[in-house]
């Protein structure tokens, strides 16, 4: 590089020190002018540099004029949207991994950075490691991109993982995945599925060229996943996991969605265990791609995040201005998506049931699905319990979801149904 | 866009027809100035287009001033390598598919676009329609690779899994594959692991930042596998895949190569069947990411050349040249790679040899290859064939290639050896 780019790090938690432990370790060209936190106890490893590289006040990045780069890893709305827009208007570019601040806030954070002529670079804020929003916007360009489906959440995928290998229960692994640190003391962002909906809206917006209204994306977590769910999966050749997926409908509305679904164990992405995420896009001309990888964690998010450090430093070495190929999305012309409805998605159902034992009742459970034009590929007992009481499963062909509700609806209320225990989706 | 840009097309075959075909699908601001191709006829089929834009000259469209990219899908070195030279002397940028090319003449390539100010991209040389070469030098560009191991060619993957899959002899599975068009008639380049080996070694200059000669990468092909390989290996847990591999050790020198591997079937890159390929790229702090697809293919492979062509069209329409982000390269200052030779590689290995079944054989290559200083892992006795004579298999643990390659030659000379069928690297 010709000249010295000076950043300003915003944030030393998990993902900040691993970003700079690493460009400690590496010479690249790139000087860390300056780091902010508000926890000064976090300063005391790193001995090795001077104590006046250190501040608690944001503000002493954000407007030191010989900053150009503002990388913020604090995470959160509240403050890093405050930090950012000031970065911004004091013509900083940003990088950073914060993936609820641009699924709430991209719309207006990336029309700010295009009035101020810099860019917002946040491979990092989706799928860690994993190198996807860059080959999206680059290799993948030339695509039209018909849907994207992605494992987008380690926590969950470890949680489902653990449960179908040892056979034990979402709340058991759930404290195992605690203690480890695999899961927050409040899973509920993880667990809930509003960090996979976070990335797949960012993924979504950047795909189809659409701001995606967050709080109108469908979002299911796991934790009405019981173990009885991943082996009768297990069972019909499936694997349970927690996919974001999106898809732009002829009518150019988007379907976009979280929640568990059975995966055919043939589709690439029910191999992808443990705390590993995968992203798999599918467009034309290119048919299917896979991306997979460490979907978090303090090194693998720093990989991203020093690539997109080094990729904005590269291009302001030589020019302060251009940067074409991170920018030329018009964000100001992005029109807002139109999302649909879950009740007018279509796709395959599973339905499990507890009922009484008697004689009639499958034969019930078929006329119902049938009377809601729901054709069904596959009703099985699969047991009688120790109270008398069976367990059935249907599986159905690609339905309409509204139809497939109002059966779960008129199922719960016959006499002979004990409980509809769960309604999931299915992906072959 | 701000303006248009104008490219040139040399080549009309699969490649360039899928390109051509998904460029008139598609109003990206690229217009298609003129396509040469020796075969007149292939622009029969193309009516909606104006004649004057074919030609079977190429030098109309290396000359022409209002062409900015030349995107070159001829395939191998002549008259490519001519072609590409005259082009980029008239500071013309160029996008290829040609892995041969770049492969032997990347250097020389490179060197002259450095000096001429335009740049070259060739995403679709390595893993076709797999976004690989701009993750790489993007959003991985903060590790340090340490090692690139891939399933890189399509032809072969696709035998060794019909081989598997329907326990069928290689030569039967080659045939079928010529009927289908997934090999070609003169299967040497696939089958031998040539092509592999071109792909291997453009990502391992990239990856090690270094000139890699093609002629001292060691290079074994599929034609040796037999059906009782994959069987054996399946019956230890693990697949037999075609594998280009590329390591940097401490002292610099880089371990490049391809060969099939044993491929324990925990490993990702096990699953990769058909004729999909697979790129796995080991770094710190990245960990491990896996980038998988269409490996070939008019479409996938025009994804990719799209991709280049798109990304450079953006940044030369709003500067003829910065270009930083796709050249960061300095092409001019990297070494020629010292390359490890095969024998001081370490590897585990999987020895097949036929015997006479007489007591104390498997003891005497026990001792020859402790004698040698290699440990065993396992050693078995698979079966009595009908002619008295015993299959029996070896899995060494990590061992140098010089030792076992004498063990080996120990084994071939005892009396009680019939023959050393395979002798076989694996990859955990």
């Amino acid at each position: 590089m010709n000249k010295k780019i000076q950043i300003g790090l915003l944030g030393l938690g998990t993902v900040g020190s691993g970003v700079l432990e690493t460009l400690l370790k590496k010479d690249c060209g790139i000087t860390i002018k300056k780091i902010a936190d508000k926890d000064t106890d976090k300063i005391k490893q790193y001995a090795e540099l001077s104590p006046d590289i250190f501040t608690i006040d944001a503000y002493e990045l954000i407007n030191d004029p010989e900053i150009s780069i503002i990388v913020e890893l604090i995470g959160g709305v509240n403050p890093a949207f405050d930090f950012i827009k000031a970065a911004i208007k004091n013509k900083k570019h940003i990088v950073t991994a914060n993936k609820e601040l641009i699924a709430k806030h991209g719309k207006e954070l990336f029309s700010l950075a295009e009035e101020n002529n810099v860019v917002i670079l946040y491979e990092a804020a989706v799928g860690g490691g994993i190198p996807i929003i860059m080959p999206l916007r680059q290799s993948l360009a030339g695509n039209k991109i018909t849907q994207i489906a992605g494992i987008l959440n380690g926590t969950t995928n470890y949680i489902l993982t653990k449960m179908e290998q040892e056979g034990s229960d979402f709340e058991d692994v759930l404290k195992e995945a605690q203690r480890l640190g695999y899961a927050e003391a409040d899973p509920a962002g993880d667990v809930k599925g509003h960090d996979a909906a976070y990335k797949i809206s960012i993924l979504a917006s950047l795909a189809f060229d659409k701001n995606v209204d967050i709080s109108s994306v469908y979002v299911e977590g796991i934790d009405k996943i019981s173990l009885i769910d991943i082996q009768c999966a297990d069972e019909f050749g499936y694997k349970i996991k927690l996919i974001g997926l999106v898809r732009c409908d002829d009518d150019e509305t988007l379907d976009i969605r979280v929640h568990p679904m059975l995966v055919s164990k043939n589709h690439p992405i029910s191999r992808i265990d443990d705390v590993l995420n995968a992203v798999v896009i599918e467009g034309e001309p290119v048919s299917r791609v896979m991306f997979s990888g460490p979907g978090a964690g303090k090194f693998p998010t720093a990989s991203s995040v020093i690539g997109d450090i080094l990729a904005l430093a590269n291009e302001i070495c030589i020019t302060d201005y251009p940067l074409p190929m991170m920018r030329y999305d018009e964000h100001h012309k992005r029109k807002n998506a139109v999302i649909k409805d879950i009740d007018e998605t279509e796709n395959k159902y599973y339905i499990r049931v507890t009922t009484t034992n008697v004689p009639g009742v499958i034969g019930d459970l078929g006329l119902i699905c049938g009377n809601n034009g729901i054709n069904l590929y596959s009703i099985i007992q699969k047991k009688v319990l120790s109270d008398g009481s069976a367990k059935i499963v249907l599986l159905t062909e690609s339905a309409k979801e509204k139809s497939v509700r109002k059966a779960v609806e008129e199922i719960s209320k016959r006499p002979t149904t004990k409980t509809v225990n769960n309604l999931l989706r299915v992906m072959d």
